[in-house]
């Protein structure tokens, strides 16, 4: 019998993790297990698959079933376009430079946002990478980072990724009300893009949980977070869909270092390690290309995505240019912006181009 | 030349007034102009249409169509589904009696907030019928409610009504984002229906704005609005459901009323005058059936939905149910909660029919 297979799963307390630990019958140990994360290894394995995410009895226990008998499943809000392989494969780390004022702010708070993400996440880079100095290839070992702290980093990065879509749809909804005016598209693409990164953060989270330290400080950066890009879209729109595009610009580069490893073999789980259903049904993914490695690189591509859009509606006029994203053009031939990643412009269309 | 024209547009000062007649080239008489709305009629009109909403050249005012070469508009942020005239002739005024302590909280609150709004817009209507105690058939006669006062009060309502949905939506995500928790398609129709209540409220804009004084009373409604329901729903969101669920009873109830008003002959301008444009792509209207009574009803049955979907909401477990109008259904041939009006529930549905 193949008896080393990894649960990567988590308890939200040591009682939960005892909990757990019944529930599998005594089929798995606990291999590591702290406060923020715990790790299981099963004992029995079925021996095709070397590496699952889950088991069916732990998954009811972390993602119960509603108890509902005639409703199975609800349908995604919005369907996801379809990514070629060729297309995101090609996604590469980009940055667009800062040109006015508005930009050098945007970018200012980013780096400092980042550096508290750094900090909460134990993440540790090649400097010049990190800054964009050097490419990413060219960088020393991140041997420090193992799958446990790439899953910290992910699940904490998409918990707060969440927030800036919701706000901006929200403001610009009841922007549209009071002011008795259309709002030209904007209002869709936000909030799709932050069901899309809550797509993202269930993915992981159906692989592994964090636990309560990682939950208290998610608690308290929505917190900050919310109320100081809420202030901040208010008072400058354009600054906030730019500063939204710096972090997406190191959300393609996280990932990309990510994938990079995978391909190093430094991250063996996250190679073989089979997506989740959730990731699985939301990208739509082909068969047998559904590891974890599948799933970021179309997380990767996602990120690409808002960068893009971000970075082009920063350079439009806030309240009367319409969505390019949501548009209908009158030419189709020529490349334009799109909701897929057919025509990808990493550093955002200018407004010129755009409309 | 037919010159009994009436362009039922509007001016937000006497300036803009000035500047609209102005733009109408003398073709146009302000009939009926108050701080808060303006009637214009024209001089000279096409014969083959009594009433218009709108001169090209005046909505361009209103309107103002973005000045972009390749983009000509966008798409709806959600596709409407289709309804049938029988469905919507079929929808009925309807009250879910109060049964638990929250819900009678959510009745006298929603009572006191329709006070304040039949203030705020000068409604008048059969006391007995707006208390639900008698059949708006045998109401007497609203003739005191001419289309302008209708016009204003369908304003008012939904830039009140886009609010509770964008707040579900939002605070449901950032819940979900914060816990860590799957959302089970609440978050999605919540949002739906804060769109298509702006897509109410865009339509009735295209065929007349109000004045200075009604937009200072929304923007001060929206603000005392948005942030007691944001409260609510954090302290209770069955409540908060239950409380929509009440309002819109109410709106279905305004809308019956003015359909009767309509054929009943008092209001002609309605029975006659063109949907705008907008409303006519949104809902798919058919040819030939476009006028502002046919958008009207569509309206009617939208918030007929929306009473059915908060009734059935505030009957379910907020945190662990999943949202039966996003569900799959094992079986599909029994009656069961839908996006459309084909199996309408006008008190809602009851947790164990719904699930
Ligand atoms: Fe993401
Ligand atoms: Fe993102
Ligand atoms: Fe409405
Ligand atoms: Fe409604």
């Amino acid at each position: 019998m193949n008896c080393n297979r990894t649960i990567t799963a988590t308890a939200l307390s040591k009682q939960s993790a005892t909990h757990i630990l019944k529930t599998l019958n005594g089929k798995a140990t606990a291999i590591a297990a702290r406060p923020a994360f715990i790790l299981l290894q099963s004992r029995c394995s079925p021996p095709e698959r070397q590496f699952s995410t889950s088991r069916p009895a732990l998954m009811k226990e972390l993602f119960p079933p509603p108890d509902t008998p005639n409703i199975k499943t609800t349908e995604a809000a919005w369907q996801h376009p379809i990514y070629s392989y060729e297309q995101m494969e090609s996604i590469k780390v980009a940055h667009r430079e800062a040109r006015t004022v508005s930009d050098h702010v945007a970018l200012s708070i980013m780096r400092t946002v980042r550096f508290g993400m750094d900090l909460v996440t134990g993440y540790k880079h090649d400097k010049a990478v990190a800054n964009g100095t050097k490419d990413p290839k060219d960088a020393k070992s991140t041997s420090s980072m193992t799958e446990r702290k790439w899953m910290i980093r992910f699940i904490f990065l998409e918990t707060v990724a969440g927030v800036p879509g919701m706000v901006a749809g929200m403001l610009r909804h009841l922007h549209s009300l009071r002011r008795m005016k259309r709002d030209n598209g904007w209002i869709e693409t936000c909030l799709e893009e932050s069901y899309n990164e809550r797509m993202h953060l269930l993915t992981f989270l159906q692989v592994a949980q964090p636990g309560w330290f990682m939950r208290l400080v998610v608690l308290g950066a929505q917190g900050v977070f919310f109320n100081t890009f809420f202030i901040s879209y208010l008072i400058s729109p354009r600054t906030a869909h730019r500063f939204v595009g710096y972090l997406e610009e190191e959300a393609v580069l996280t990932y990309t270092r990510v994938l990079q490893d995978i391909d190093a073999g430094k991250l063996p789980k996250f190679a073989q390690m089979q997506a989740p259903e959730i990731a699985v049904k939301y990208w739509n993914m082909p068969e047998g290309q559904r590891t974890m490695r599948d799933a970021i690189l179309y997380i990767r591509a996602d990120e690409a995505k808002h960068r893009e859009v971000n970075h082009t509606l920063g350079n439009l006029d806030q309240k009367n240019d319409p969505n390019p994203f949501a548009a209908k053009f009158e030419d189709d031939s020529r490349p334009h912006p799109v909701k897929d990643i057919k025509y990808h412009k990493a550093t955002g269309w200018e407004r010129e181009e755009a409309l």
